[in-house]
């Protein structure tokens, strides 16, 4: 993309609005720009940078054997009547009354909506267990939003719920969701904890948050130093199929004290001593299993083998999509602007053009430009008639991985500058190995 | 994917309330399921052709340079005040009241805010020509939704918006769009005429709207006979870099009579004679050029190249991604059930074992299946414990373009049967040539 040609708008100014970082630089950076309180649009890199997150979440889901499909963000009131949620969910749900009278409102979740849909299909065991999965907007009218994504009213997430005979086999589902969870955050380059938590307004009696690290965190955690290795989505290779390699694999991953200010065991705190971590934590998913909390109000029940009906048991699952886009710069950026690891970078390259207004640079960085993209590199050329500096300003501002840097000095003596944004390293290398290095 | 553990919902009945037949077909099918009037939940099949079709819109808006990102669906009124477009929009808008007492809107289209957005950053003639554009779901709370996905109340829309310094600017975006839309619909096997038009509520002088031929459209269409044969997108290959070159494609594209029902020609039509086509049609995309319809009440101008101040001029574009669903169907189907062309489809074949309790027919079916997802070619197999007779009606009814049918009489003889859905032609085969087949 040749940013002469985008919609990217920068600034230098700190907003004086946005009170932590990654606002800051969301905004700074031309990724979003709010239109209402709580509310974003995503403008083009921001945009790129959430289709990324998206992608991961979703080919983890598939991986974990949940099936996508998407419901839409207009909810009815009467399937949180059945529930006898629609009363308790209080002033956060946006309700609307549309032309005919009717009660609607935007979804903030969708147990009752989804559990509802699975009733009218699902009669039979063979039909289950079931994991489903969806994408989309929601919706919670915040009575103060803040922190810019982080705590939006309109917000992407990622929920999926689970629907199966007995309780080993929500287990076993739960356990695919946590498994599917950690590979989700370490395929992003984070470290996320998983921490036993209270279960709120979607109930149940089994709970992990995943907590990721950050100075800004909305809450207070205490965890094991063993937590402080990051560990890649490898480390969480594990048989989804296999229900005890699974079990084994998710107690020795509790085992080690995690936990949330409402959950915290000072027994095990004190013994820990030294080996005790505190810090302050961002919640980027939430699993919950809740038993028969929507099918028995709903009376869904399945035929079993034997022809009598069970009624089936469910856990749901969240993870906070567009808010990971602000906990990712939290735990990625530096006084210039933001480190995108590469797996969410919304390009790969900055391809800076040092002299626009010199024919031989511009044509030896358009060449480069065209290589790149022939290889299929996510590549954004700074072809614009600007200054060096303002040009080195943006590349660390909007902070892609790589910055390649051609100007005429370099050009006479055949060498291109190529920089690692994340260690700030500088290296001088011919065209064509600079070429090797990013297309490998 | 399996279907033993998919979530197929199919069924035999035809729905008593679904009046024409993409309706029918998507409700029997189990591509969607209503959840409120005018409001749909995309159950899984369903959901990845609304993927299919929407990928395919966006590569044909990229490809045409316009740009992504994504607006909220909560919009707030005052950017609609602005454009003095809040009072004159109607029932149909879904206005909404928040706790603070703020008053937003679910928005049906994006002139008034992505204009806006673009204002507060464009200032100088270099920030233009640009098109932008957003995948994202709308509301328009139609007094008697019906006809399914086609004219439902919540919709997914593809809506492009340009802005450009003069006219003949402005006039190359809306020509870039109009190749765009004939490439977008040809790559889904349609043949969509574009069609003068009324520019409505949008404004505007110059508007065509891009029209599907089918007995269930809700609009009258008058037409050249030239527009018959179905062209693909190769037909329409342009370099929409070159202004000169695609004015006299859209031109040529023009030249014949096409007219829907509130713009017809008498003269024209009488000079047509014999060579006037006269039938039903969907509108599955609209394009306006409005000028300053937007830019002038919101005061929004740049500096030009000699500093004095330009209005921008705009165009909106917008294609139905829901209705397309439907659309499609529309135009692909038979008393059996629907045709997927193979760009849309959600799965390229259906594997069929004819005999989930024999074993040697099992184990042949699941290497097939095995080799297929191997190869990346997107198989639903379907592995119950079913009558072959069942499975061919579902394999029928929800239309993939190749069914491949693995029965004990066939191994017996080192054959399986591939199915043509779209002709009904069948071949028997050996296992490894129907591979090479589905795999080429």
């Amino acid at each position: 993309m040749r940013l002469s040609r985008y919609f990217l708008p920068v600034s230098k100014e700190t907003p004086a609005d946005a009170q932590i970082v990654s606002h800051q630089l969301m905004l700074r950076g031309g990724l979003v720009r709010q239109t209402a309180a709580g509310i974003y649009a995503w403008l083009p890199l921001g945009h790129r940078v959430l289709r990324k997150i998206e992608q991961i979440v979703r080919e983890e889901q598939d991986r974990a054997g949940a099936i996508e499909m998407l419901m839409p963000t207009i909810q009815a009131a009467d399937y949180w009547r059945a529930t006898g949620r629609y009363d308790a969910y209080g002033p956060e749900m946006l309700r609307i009354v549309d032309r005919q009278d009717r009660e609607l409102l935007y979804g903030p979740t969708n147990e009752d909506m989804l559990t509802a849909i699975f009733q009218h299909s699902a009669k039979s065991y063979r039909d289950l267990p079931r994991i489903l999965y969806h994408i989309q907007w929601k919706f919670r009218d915040e009575i103060r939003p803040r922190f810019g994504v982080m705590r939006g009213r309109e917000f992407l997430m990622k929920d999926a719920y689970s629907f199966d005979l007995d309780e080993a086999g929500a287990r076993v589902s739960y356990n695919r969701m946590f498994v599917a969870y950690l590979r989700t955050f370490a395929r992003m380059g984070l470290r996320a904890i998983p921490m036993q938590a209270d279960t709120g307004p979607i109930g149940g009696d089994l709970s992990h948050e995943f907590i990721i690290l950050a100075p800004s965190g909305e809450s207070e955690v205490f965890f094991h130093k063993s937590w402080e290795t990051l560990r890649s989505a490898e480390d969480y290779a594990v048989d989804a199929e296999d229900s005890t390699a699974l079990q084994a694999f998710v107690d020795s991953m509790t085992a080690d004290y995690a936990a949330t200010d409402e959950k915290r065991d000072e027994a095990r705190e004190a013994a820990l001593g030294d080996d005790l971590r505190q810090s302050r934590g961002i919640e980027v998913g939430h699993i919950f299993y809740f038993g028969d909390k929507y099918s028995k109000p709903l009376g869904f029940s399945v035929s079993g083998p034997d022809g009598s009906p069970v009624t089936p048991l469910g856990g749901s699952y969240g993870i906070g999509v567009s808010r990971l886009v602000g906990a990712l710069i939290e735990a990625n950026h530096d006084e210039a602007g933001i480190i995108w690891p590469d797996a969410v970078a919304p390009f790969k390259v900055a391809l800076v053009n040092m002299r626009a207004d010199d024919g031989s640079v511009t044509s030896a960085a358009d060449e480069i430009y065209g290589r790149l993209s022939d290889a299929g590199v996510e590549t954004l050329y700074d072809d614009r008639d600007e200054r060096g500096g303002a040009k080195f300003a943006t590349a660390d501002l909007i902070g892609l991985p790589w910055q390649l840097i051609v100007g005429p000095r370099g050009l006479a003596n055949g060498v291109v500058e190529l920089k690692r944004r994340a260690t700030g390293e500088r290296e001088e290398v011919s065209i064509e190995s600079a070429l090797a290095r990013l297309t490998a």
